[in-house]
């Protein structure tokens, strides 16, 4: 992760893991820590004000992740929480990249610090969403990502 | 499952367990059961031409889950070679009822009866896709589900 | 769902609609809801104390879900905020039957009634994890169950 | 991808789209496209005789995803049939390297060439099952791929 993202400027969201996210190894099934990045891009999002169906609604255009780039460090099992987190890294007219962390919470102490599980860089790009064509971020949004 | 049906009727399908289909208590996740249960419906709809893209494309209509009743008699694991039914029991103007079951395929000998996993009836209805509103099913589409 | 079942018995759990959760119908793929339900029911279950993992960790045995019948009314969409509820309607020595409802929260005010998406019981049983051969609930789980 | 791996190397297992696959953006949803590469390396193991349900009865060890990088250049939808490719890059002790790729097939002729959707390099390491510590891939596994 870049050295120069400042603490403040990371988003976290708490993610606990059910049935639903794992596998007969017993453990998170790798594909689903792209559902949890995606919950805390979303909710990152909604906190800056942005909804991405009333997005989609008013503006006839949507984001789609366009490259996904992610190390499995540890895994994480049935009842663990964990934390999200999303930090946006480079942002150009028509896409955008996030560089993510899925943490592990100490269940002893909130002190210790959590445990890197996994984290990749997701880059996004907007486009029409009637032909899926790439398009320029709409100016609106790009004011409030740029801040 | 009611007798009246004939062997002919009805329709199967073959799903192979991966990873994504298990869970940590070493089985296959039941919701999964939904999605093996649509998958052969699906095939079911298309081996008599009915193609639900197109559908939709063509009609503005599209057909949804109003009811499944489901029991799970037995689990699937990783690798297991199942076999899913589809068999039509009801069908009305706005809506329909599928019986379904999910088989385990016998390792040793493929005369080997099959072993009961799971089975539910599924109904599903018709709705403009626009309002989710219901509607009635296409001409084209009910005289197709009569035969 | 039965009239002698008090409000302060209903437990509920919030869930957000993310992409994962939506088809290309536009709402949320109706096998999601049982995944919603997991987690209201996994959550009731911590609040009163019984973590899964370390259960069957300390038990060798585990719930499993032998029945599901569910009524899907109206359709939740994306980025929809829901209630989720759970509430014990049947306690056996080897199973317990739990109803569910999921609701969608009203965006303009906190005192709206909530709308019923969609509800329906789902019975769960205990088995060995090892062999999966139903087995007796635990004492001290019966006994947290029962009050 | 590599120019030195030759056609005949590479394995081929096709995939259909269904509702379960898509999301409400009328896609499939960018996670599964790591399901699909997951059933097609499942199913190019067991090809070359390698269950992997039977590998950690028999060996007490797994396979486990370790990295994945991946490009979504276009989307598929509802219906779609698909190839999902995979073919071994990098071979060492105790990991391998597999490089994925989903074509969506032409609807219209089986000699016009399939069109690119997604690609990605998936790393998977063996660990014991139990403690999760990566381990070296046993013999006979190895035997089997270095051909």
């Amino acid at each position: 992760m870049s050295g120069t993202v400042q603490a403040k400027q990371m988003f976290h969201w708490p993610v606990r893991v059910y049935w639903e996210d794992t596998d007969a190894g017993g453990i998170v099934f790798y594909a689903n820590y792209l559902k949890f990045f995606e919950r805390a891009r979303t909710e990152w999002l909604r906190s800056l004000g942005i909804g991405q169906r009333r997005l989609r609604e008013g503006s006839g255009g949507m984001f789609v992740v366009v490259q996904t780039d992610v190390r499995y460090h540890r895994a994480a099992r049935l009842d663990d929480a964990l934390q999200v987190t999303a930090c946006l890294s480079e942002l150009r007219p028509a896409s955008m990249t996030i560089l993510q962390q899925t943490l592990l919470e100490s269940e002893h102490t909130s002190t210790a610090p959590a445990e890197l599980l996994c984290d990749g860089s997701i880059r996004i790009g907007w486009v029409d969403a009637a032909t899926l064509k790439p398009a320029k971020i709409p100016k609106n949004i790009l004011e409030v990502l740029e801040q």
